[in-house]
């Protein structure tokens, strides 16, 4: 299929300004007959067509990329939101498509199917991917382009890119242990999140590999909240002295502010007394008090992949890699 | 114009369900005559058309929402992204509209010139607005529908919903003034922002209003950044112990971090020693020590606001409302 033809290409290839070819195609100013000439040679040749709805109506194409976000609570934000968004618009608008945002409700795929019949959107990405997801069901079903930012059931085969979260916490934990910490708990997500999952089973590896032990008093289990984080180190916290552990990772920053807050209230100064690790590098988490050591996700990359790959499905090509997974790193503070 | 006719209302004015629907109208299945029959004289009544390009090229609407946004460095975050996107996206899903968003390059107009021209979209959200912007120039001169979330110079008359900055500051500050301080600073933006110089203004006349001097020192202005509040902190707490602010009212929550640094250095206890109030309430700032004071913009309403104006324009009528001052309110924490 064509790519898309824009007044910008039809102004590089004659040479003159955007401006120009604007006015020009449009009859709104007169310009010497061999610029003019040029100009129309170089929009004729590029199949530019002044209508993208007409061009669209043609080729059968929206060159629209759909996707949708979990809104976030008010009090909570969304780390990721604008570094995927840029990644994503700038690789789709250099193979000439826009996005298509739309809130996603949990559960609900009704958008999915109105958008494919509609013909609004020619393929999607689609994120907050979990176990037995009905997106990634019916998009299968129907044979749609897509690519998802996680994986899901693992019998099921479908284009992906992902973060290895459980080489996030291999890293994470594998420095506790290198500084010598032996009881090390974690704030972990429920057991039914598969992304949390993927985190914990990296925890375990690690420490089955190092020799030690877990108490499984040292696994708290809820959700990624500030409340959560700060009520399971309260109880972790409140173990006999010999019992407890010296050193906490949590699956996200925000679990671990909680911590922070735990520690202090039990008078221990975070990094000296106890070692806490996030999991995000939330922009904030550098200027807490002590500055958090935590895990940071290849958003950026994350994003520009997964258009690249639903670009490659959408022309109906065999993309070069099918299962993306990108390796985070740890960025280390004073929290431990 | 029509409003946008979907599967789904189709399904709901046949009193069937969305699946049905598809599949009756796909001729993927079988049901009985009278379903079929109900389900055909809905979509006629309502004018249903299975395919939006289709259905666009007969309206000649595209039916999209262009925004753009302005990206921000890595290492910071955009406090509001996923809570305006989220408001404006429902609001627009509820008149039948979608957005296309784009990232902005500050200074360049080119995307929105092509956006029009290719028609692919019936309107801008515009934000990020500033003194002499290019792109309420431009949409003025085009007499494309638009609407600004913020106003530009105070010449250029054209429809916007904005935050009254100088509202906020006149609430931040009379806070402080209420609890006895008589020696306020600011953390001021540079002299050429529209939004810094809203919320100066504020800070301004209630102190004014009060009959308090401003020291010309106690004002620091420059980028909305941890450093610069942190440094620019540290100058005016190293002004002599009589002559120095005891309070501290800064135009970001990130620059009001950077002043929260800068006075643990001074071996200061923020909300006992000096008082320190931001501006944002991002998320994370109510786990600060101490958590932090701040002013609260009503990002949700605005942009629920911005598209409700715009489909008025869109449509060719006269919003009811062409401008809108929302007020931000006070959150008291024990900053200051």
């Amino acid at each position: 299929m064509a790519p898309l033809v824009t007044l910008k290409s039809v102004a590089s290839r004659a040479g003159v300004s955007y401006q120009t070819v604007s006015k020009v195609l449009n009859g709104q100013i007169q310009v010497a007959p061999e610029t003019r000439e040029r100009i129309l040679k170089a929009a004729e040749e590029l199949g530019y067509r002044p209508n993208q709805i007409a061009r669209n109506m043609r080729t059968q194409r929206s060159l629209m990329i759909g996707y949708s976000w979990l809104p976030t609570s008010p009090n909570q934000i969304n780390q990721i939101l604008d570094q995927f968004l840029t990644s994503m618009a700038y690789e789709a608008e250099a193979a000439g498509y826009h996005l298509l945002p739309f809130p996603f409700r949990n559960g609900h795929v009704d958008d999915y199917r109105e958008l494919i019949d509609t013909g609004r959107v020619d393929g999607f990405v689609i994120s907050s991917v979990e176990y037995d997801d009905l997106r990634v069901s019916l998009l299968m079903e129907r044979k749609f382009p897509f690519v998802a930012f996680g994986r899901s059931n693992s019998g099921w085969d479908f284009p992906y890119v992902d973060v290895d979260g459980a080489g996030g916490l291999r890293k994470a934990t594998g420095y506790l242990i290198k500084q010598g910490h032996r009881r090390i708990g974690a704030l972990a997500w429920p057991e039914d999140s598969r992304v949390g999952n993927d985190r914990i089973a990296g925890f375990f590896e690690i420490l089955q590999s190092a020799g030690l032990e877990v108490d499984p008093r040292w696994i708290e289990r809820g959700e990624g909240t500030f409340e959560f984080g700060y009520q399971a180190s309260r109880r972790l916290l409140g173990l006999p002295l010999d019992e407890r552990p010296t050193a906490l990772v949590a699956m996200s920053d925000t679990m671990a502010i909680g911590g922070i807050h735990a520690a202090r209230e039990h008078q221990l100064e975070v990094g000296r007394d106890i070692a806490i690790i996030g999991f995000d590098d939330a922009p904030m988490s550098q200027y807490l008090f002590p500055p958090l050591t935590t895990i940071r996700q290849p958003i950026r990359e994350a994003g520009r992949k997964c258009v690249e790959v639903l670009v490659s499905l959408m022309k109906g090509e065999e993309p070069a890699e099918k299962h993306v997974l990108l390796s985070p790193s740890l960025i280390t503070r004073s929290s431990a």
